[in-house]
């Protein structure tokens, strides 16, 4: 691009006039903004306020040397359904992603992991939130005890990536943000998007990090 | 599975107790329900209402017999990004789904497609809103003019699928629909996952649907 991007996209962006709060719930926050549209005229824009969440593609390799992933299976209740899905949780506040993926990891499944690479981000629902979701492999797991939240219900499995993706193609898994992680997946997995894997000692503090030389899963 | 669902997932399941609407805005529709949780205790959900959505992968094959995706850029006002997405629409009211996706490609691209092939669905985001996204592919493409809503502004373009890839790859490309579809084509196009594909001739009116023989794009 040799142009600022604002000045190339003067035709598609909106602009703030005011902001004003609708809901403040005990989960959702949602406020609507007054907007100017690119050919001048006002709008309005409703969006719920989220903090941005991570996810987490754990990777195991069983006693057969072949790799698995872990995986969850929850009932989600907007949905009515019970979903097949990778771990994942919401930001507490400011705080780092991968302490956040650290952390969910290990409240969810109980694995504690000591090799993590960041592969990308994504956006669940661009039209009414302002929600993303960050997106981490990890390796190196040991297993240990899960801390779910209070009124938290999951079941914790293991599938191969070949059986993840044949559940992706035959609608066993509908879940966006796990459809993302099986793009990754199959592409980490086949060499064709390395990652940059990072060295996390179990007993070592977070600052402690180490990178390990690029490579791929 | 030789138990019904309901029984293998009861330590999972959660049953509503009340509803309550808490937003009803101009685009947004909430409400917050009491729910029972599988140990007995009780909790609130708070979720959006969405009426559902589509998505269309359009299949264009260029002068030289390479395929091209149409690829729309958006400034999606939550993000506060310009966003390269797949063509996708709200379903009116109860509105057929392929009608739905021929409508919106039309709309949004102007162009019309002579086969259409359904290949799945996905749940944005499952914790909070009740949306989910069918997803077409659509091919044998004619342009036309476009007639967008007022207020709506989007640039419509091409790319190879290879090239689309690589952007989900850099992090060009974040939307979760964009990237589900991205894991679909890249599995049609090798051949791992085929589609069914209608034909459905350009004049016809939509019942006159014939069923292609099964085969990959």
């Amino acid at each position: 691009m040799t142009q600022p991007r604002v000045m190339k996209d003067r035709h598609l962006v909106e602009e703030t006039l005011s902001t004003q709060e609708i809901l403040r719930g005990n989960f959702l926050h949602a406020v609507r903004d007054q907007v100017k549209l690119p050919d001048g005229s006002t709008a309005s824009r409703e969006y719920i306020i989220h903090p941005g969440a991570v996810m987490i593609v754990p990777l195991l390799l069983d006693e057969s040397g072949q790799w698995q992933v872990v995986l969850e299976r929850q009932f989600r209740y907007p949905v009515g359904q019970v979903m097949i899905e990778f771990p994942a949780g919401k930001r507490d506040s400011d705080e780092d992603l991968l302490v956040c993926a650290q952390r969910e990891l290990r409240e969810e499944t109980g694995y504690v992991a000591t090799e993590w690479a960041r592969a990308g981000v994504l956006h669940p629902v661009i039209s009414y939130s302002t929600e993303y979701i960050d997106i981490w492999f990890a390796r190196g797991l040991t297993a240990g005890e899960r801390q779910l939240d209070a009124g938290e219900f999951l079941d914790v499995f293991t599938a191969t990536p070949e059986q993840l993706l044949l559940w992706c193609r035959d609608g066993l898994v509908t879940d966006a943000k796990t459809l993302t992680a099986a793009l990754w997946l199959q592409n980490v997995h086949s060499g064709a998007w390395p990652l940059d894997w990072i060295s996390i000692p179990p007993s070592a503090p977070f600052a402690e990090v180490v990178t390990v030389p690029h490579e791929s899963s």
